[in-house]
This record gives structure tokens, sequence and C-alpha cells, in this order.
């Protein structure tokens, strides 16, 4: 439990004001600030190595329990990804150099461009700021994208750095998380239209999936990849919905 | 100008779905993934050295501005504090192992108890998920404290972490923020003081309160600090407010 | 194979001297060092967490390989030690703000005390330090050791930084070094006195001690320790070799 | 003044050996070892970021007084920058994935090539592991350039490590040590011509280059560096030493 605490912390000098005692009051403030100023100097610097890409990538907390909470539909709820775009909208409007925007689900990485100089790089303010400027919007652009469907409490995202030092490299990243994006998502089409319209249950439909899963396991061992690429493709309406997630870009 | 791009990023091979291919599929993706996850070996460790209080302090991004949009009154506004202690109460209901928050105009500290280990004492994740938790609460939580006097964006703040090895560090750096705290509202009271019932323009505020600010720097380098501790003082109700900050623990 | 490369490095321009163009060459050369001089802010801070123990441990590097190679005595070889111990002392000597030593067969640990300020407390100017004048001072005072054996070239050794918040946390770490000492010492002393005095091979001395391992093993694991507390122990000259490593400090 | 501690520890068990009580005093030290064993979790990651280069660059430490104490010829001494020189190789003999070393008067620079995994790309692990080697070598080394001129004590060489993400920069980096090395050596050799030929004293010599100090300063304020550039230059003997710092690197 908690308890808001009104008086003062133990050791602090008695405070005043007055037309007299003001002068005496503000020199022994500031006495005591100099006094415990020193405190400043544990505070470590933790700038990003230059000329490399500055990736923050935020991810939602207990996400799982928020969509049921708030009746996501399954496998994809149009309503909540608009709020992501939204919000990862009003992060690149309000916050500087960021050059790319990319996510999926409740996860969202921006990149930097190389150059930037914001904050002095320091990673702390990055992340920081993204990570807040992301969940305030997400709570004031809600009834934009949800209505009358009321937001139970305010949701948290949290956040971390990389750095990239090529454009291979963060080329590979994007590539990464867009991968994940579509496994994911063929995973839980599949899954929900089992359940859905196939009549399972989720533990069904779980058990059903497994032999696939392990069997792209087993390819990926024992170096069968190649063979299962020969495959020939056609795109689908999942398609559009699994390989176009949201991926903002300032305009050249 | 930002723009939504819909279309697929380069080099990333053609999804798909269907009841025929759909291993084919997967496991190609998971190749994908495969292929590019070594990227997250970029990833660098930023654990919190243990045995050390972890201080997460958060400030308002451009609070001076958003102030002034949303009519705050001078020199303390009571629905702002409100928000702010309401804003942090969540962040210790939500996250775990915050022994103290202390707080003042539109900062707020958060103390983690020295022997926490959640998220593996991560500085990273630490300190986003407070930024994010105490950003989504504001603008959740601000109709409570405001009314009717709508939020007009989405407002920002960063974080960064401190550790501190030892209690009396971390005393001292309370002491810190409760002195720069007092002086702050001991200037700011007497400045609007000064111009809302003196009749002063803010210019002359500023001017007239110049020696002041000199003499307690000139004390200070002259060593008379000492001196100007024999004054007494008198509380007043300034008093109540300025030392009083919110200040929130967790009941024993 | 490695090659002494002469010429210049590509792109730099042709340098000169001589009493008309000295100046010319002068601000040239100035001018293509500030071109460059960016460079430098790659350079991060590694600043040491404040009012913390700050040790720094050395370790020989292949030392199993240089120990055969100059001949060291089974179990342990006084020259050997001494040798460390005047190089440990040299590094006392040379640097600062350095109160406590402690070794034991190729490794070295220095303690710092909490208030250096040594080099700004650089990680890195701290343990390349260390370990440079260690290094040098072995080779150098080998001969006052060794006599007339022959160091057959120069060896290696790498050094960490480790930081301890208290008191506790840094006895705990001696004690850490020195079990890890004793069981070290305890079980080369009994595997040597196998080989040399019992007449067995190396390998069946291995293979005779590992009931003793596992059974320590065992007992930690089954929670038995505290029984084999009971056991009384007799001292004898082992326990004069493995429980005094050098150890040494400023007197007071 | 030091003294070597010979006694326990405060707080250590007694250790002890013998037939039939081994068993006993092994646990008793592995529990105590266990016991304790939790400080290695204060140690850090500093693993350096991936895809990058590597640069370790040594330091002499009071290299100044050094060269007076050991009367290095002025403005190069010969045996000093050949005994540099055979160190580095050393250094790059038994350390990997060193592609370059570059050095000049008391300072070498050890280039990792991006893609090193040595030791995990620890930093600590590779610049240690630099600055001992290199120190080591150094006294093992001198009589082979020195001769008869004895080695007065150990010298101590700092290290760091500094991380660069592209070619360019590393290209930079170098163009950077070798402008500096020839400022250096442009102006020692100019100063101590000054002395040895030219009857100044140190004093004079200092007084009488100041204007070409501070020319260079005044161009490179004012933007004039291009037109220096103009002006014709030719090589002299001194090119040979001031443009052919020792610079070692593996052969293709």
């Amino acid at each position: 439990m908690l308890s808001l605490v009104t008086h003062r912390l133990t050791g602090y000098v008695n405070p005043c004001v007055g037309s007299s005692v003001a002068r005496f009051c503000t020199s022994r403030a500031r006495m005591a600030k100099s006094k415990f100023e020193y405190v400043r100097i544990f505070e470590t610097d933790d700038t990003c190595l230059r000329n490399c890409y500055i990736v923050v990538r935020l991810d939602g907390r207990n996400f799982h329990k928020f969509a049921e909470q708030h009746k996501f539909a399954k496998p994809n709820d149009d309503r909540a990804l608009g709020l992501m775009t939204r919000s990862a909208r009003s992060v690149m409007e309000e916050l500087e150099d960021i050059v790319l925007a990319y996510g999926q689900s409740d996860e969202f990485s921006f990149v930097f461009k190389r150059t930037s100089n914001w904050f002095k790089r320091r990673a702390s303010k990055l992340m920081t700021h993204v990570a807040s400027q992301f969940s305030s919007s997400y709570v004031f652009y809600w009834k934009d994208h949800f209505g009358e469907e009321p937001l139970l409490y305010p949701p948290g995202f949290d956040g971390r750095v990389v750095l990239y030092p090529s454009n291979r490299n963060l080329r590979d990243y994007v590539s990464w998380r867009q991968a994940d994006c579509h496994i994911n998502n063929l995973y839980n089409t599949v899954f929900w239209t089992l359940v859905q319209r196939g009549g399972l249950t989720t533990v069904q439909a779980e058990e059903s999936l497994k032999p696939y899963i392990l069997m792209g396991q087993l390819e990926r061992e024992t170096g069968k990849e190649r063979e299962s690429e020969r495959g020939g493709c056609a795109g689908n309406d999942l398609s559009q919905i699994c390989t176009q997630p949201p991926c903002i870009r300032h305009q050249p």
C-alpha cells in the first residue's frame, strides 16, 4: 500500500520565507544544494558511438492480457494497428532525426539517422523520449481508433537502444523484424482460422500446428532450407496484411 | 512530411500462404529470420551494478510551454501537482521494487531498492518502463485533475538512471532534489508575488531579485555561509508548499 | 608474416622541411590534423562509479605452458611466487591509491581505495597501467628470482576491472579469491604428492582424486556441508603456504 | 611503506590438510567458495560493438623523464624507435587479429580487424593484453637495442580502446596520428637544430618558434589554410624520419 508522505525528510533544514529572513534562507538552501550537489557526478555518460544508426525498439508490456481485456479481434485488430501507427507518427513528428519507423503487433522500431546529434546521442535520452511520447500518444489517440470501447488502464511499453554500424546491418535488422512479423502473422492466421472456422479448441489448434513448427526447425537444422525455396508461392489477402505492417518514413 | 509506406522493403522475399504451400513459406520465413537474426548480437548489456540504489529521474519535455498552453496557475498549480503525483503512484503500483518516489514541478525521481533484480537490473528496461508508465498515466488521469480543461497534445518526459552505492549517497540525492525544490519554490513565490500583488512586470521582478541571487552566490564563494545559518527562521504557508512536495513511499 | 612498412600511407600529403617552407608545412600538417581530429569523439567515457572499491585482477596468459617451459617446481615454485609478489609491489609503488594487493598462482588482485580519483577513475587507464607495470616488472625482476634460469620470451597478463559498492562485498571478494587459492593448493599438493612420492602417473593421480571432488560437489548439492564443518582440522606446513599467499598492503 | 602480510585475513576459516581430514577441508573450502562466489556477478560486460574496427592505443607513462634518464638522442633516438617497433611486433606475433600497428615517439596504435571475435571482443581483455605484451617485450628486448645502456626501472604504458564503424573513420584515425607525428617531428627537429647547431638555449629556441605556432593557429582560425597549401615542398632527410614512423602490417 502506498502512502503520501507530506512531512519533511529527516535531516533537511527547516525552510522559511519572510521579508527579513528571505536572504538567509535562500543562501541556506543554496548552501544545502551546493553541499549535496556532488551526487551529480554519479551520473554516467552513455553516448552512442558516432557514425552508427541508432535503433530504438519499443515492446508492449503484458499486451497479451491487454489485448484480451480490450477485446482485440483475432488474429489482427485493425483498430489496434491503427493506434500503434498513429502513436509512432506522433513520435516521428515530435522527436528529431528519426528516418524510419517499422512496427508489428505490439512492437515498433525507430531508426535515427547516423549523423544525428540529438541530445548529444545520449542513449537514455533517446530511448526514454521515444517510450514516453509513444505511450502518452497511445492514450491520447485511443478514442480516435477505439471509439466507445473504453481504455481500462494506462498501458506500458519498454524500450531499448541498438547500434548498427553499416547500411547492411541496418537493412538486416529491418528484415529480421519483418521475417518475425511474417512468421507470427502466418502462424496466428492459421491458428485462429482453425479455431474460428474449423471449430477446434485453442489447445487442439496448437497441437495440430506443432508438426509444421518442428518441420521448420528440422529443415533449418539439416540444411534443407534451400529445397523449400523452390516451392512456388501465391500471394493472397493474408500477404497483404503480414507483409505490409506499418512502416513510416520521411518523404524525401 | 511523413508517408505511410505499405509496400515491401527491398530485398524481402515474397511471402505467401495457402493450404499446400504453408509449410514451405513458414520455413522460408524462418530461414530468413535465422539469416538475419545475427543482428541481435549488436544489443549490449547495460546491467546496473549490484548492491546499488537505482534512481530513475523523469523530466518534463518543454513543460514551460506546456504549462502556459494549459494555463497552469503561478507559481504552483495544484491540479498539475496532483496529476504528477497520481502518475507517480501509477508507476509505483504497476512496476516492482520501487521504494520511494519524490517529485517537484515537472520532475519525479523513483528509487528502486538495492537488491532489486527486476528485469535483471537492465538500465534500459527500468528507465523506459518508468517513462512509459508515467506518460500514459499522465494522459489517462488528466481529466480527473483538470476537468474540462482539454489536454491539447500528448506530453513527453525523458528519463535517466543514476546509481548510488551507499545510504548516505541516496539520502544526499534526495536532499539535493529537495534543496533544489525549495530554492525554485522560494524564488518563484516571491517572483510571482511581486508580479501579481506588487504590480511589477516580469522583467522588473526578475531585476529586483537579482541582488539576492548574487548575494547568495557571494556568500557561498567567500565561505560566509556559516554566518547566515545563525539567522532564525519562521515557517509560514509557503513552507508548507515548498517543503512538502509529493513524496510517496510504500507502507512498511 | 609481418613486414615493416616504411613508405607513406596512401593519401598523406608529402611532408617537408626547410628554412623557407617550414611555415607552410607546419600549417599544412596542422590543417591535416584539425581535419582528422574529429576521430577523437569516438572515444567513450568509462568512468568507474564513485564511492565504490575498484578492483583490478590480473591473470597470466597461458601460464600452464609458461610454468612447464621454465621448469616451475610442483605444486608451488617459490621463485615464481616471489617474482609475482615483487611485481605486485612494483605496481603498488608506482601507481597511486592502491590499498591492497592479493595474489596466488598466476593471478593478482589490486584494490584501489573507494575515494580514488586517479586518472579520473577511468577504467581503461587503471587496468592498463596495472597490467603494463606488472608485466614490465615481471621481466625486469626475473633475474633476481630465477638467477641463471633464462626467461625464454616475454609473458602476458590480462586484466579486468570490477567494482564493489560496500565493505562487505569487497571482503567477500577477497574471501572468494582466498577460498579459490586454498582449494587449488590443496588439490595440487595432494596431486603432486601422489605423483612425486606415491609413484602414480598424473592420469592415475587425477583418477584417484575424482571421488573427493565429486563428494565435495555432492555435499554442496545436498546441503550436507554443515556436517563436514564439525570435523576438526590440524594445520601443517601446507597451510603455511596455501593460506599465506602474498598479500601486500600499505602500512597505516 | 609497503609490508608483506603473511597472516590470514580476518574471517577466513582455518585451513588444513591430512589423510583423514582432507575431504572435510576440501568441501569446507568449496562451501566457502560457493558462499563468496556471488561477487562474480559484479563483473560487467564490455563487449565491443560488432562490425567496428577496434583500435588499442598505448602511450608511454612519464616518457619525457624516462627519455632523459636513459639519455635518448634528440630529436629522435633510433634505439628507442627500434625497441618500440620490436615490442609492437611482439604484440602482433602473440595476439590475434591485429591487422595494422602504427607508432611514433612513445605511442603505438593497434588495429584489430572488424570481424575479430578474439576474447569475444571484450574491451578489457583486448587492451590489457596489448598493454601487457608490449610492456614485457619492451624490457625483454631492451638489451638488443640499447646494448650496455642499463634499463633503470620497469617502464609503464597505458592503453585505451576506440571503435571505428567505417573504413573512412579508420583511415582518418591513422591520418590523425600521422599528422600528429609529422607536426611533433617537425617542431622537435627545428627546435633541437636551433639548440644543438644554432647555440640557442632551450628557452630561446622555444621563444623563437612561437611565431610559427601562432601563425599556424591564426591561419587555421581565419580559414587561410588553403593558401599555404600552394607552397612547394622539397623532401629531405627529415622527411624520411618523420613520415616513416614504424608501421607494421601482416603480409597478404
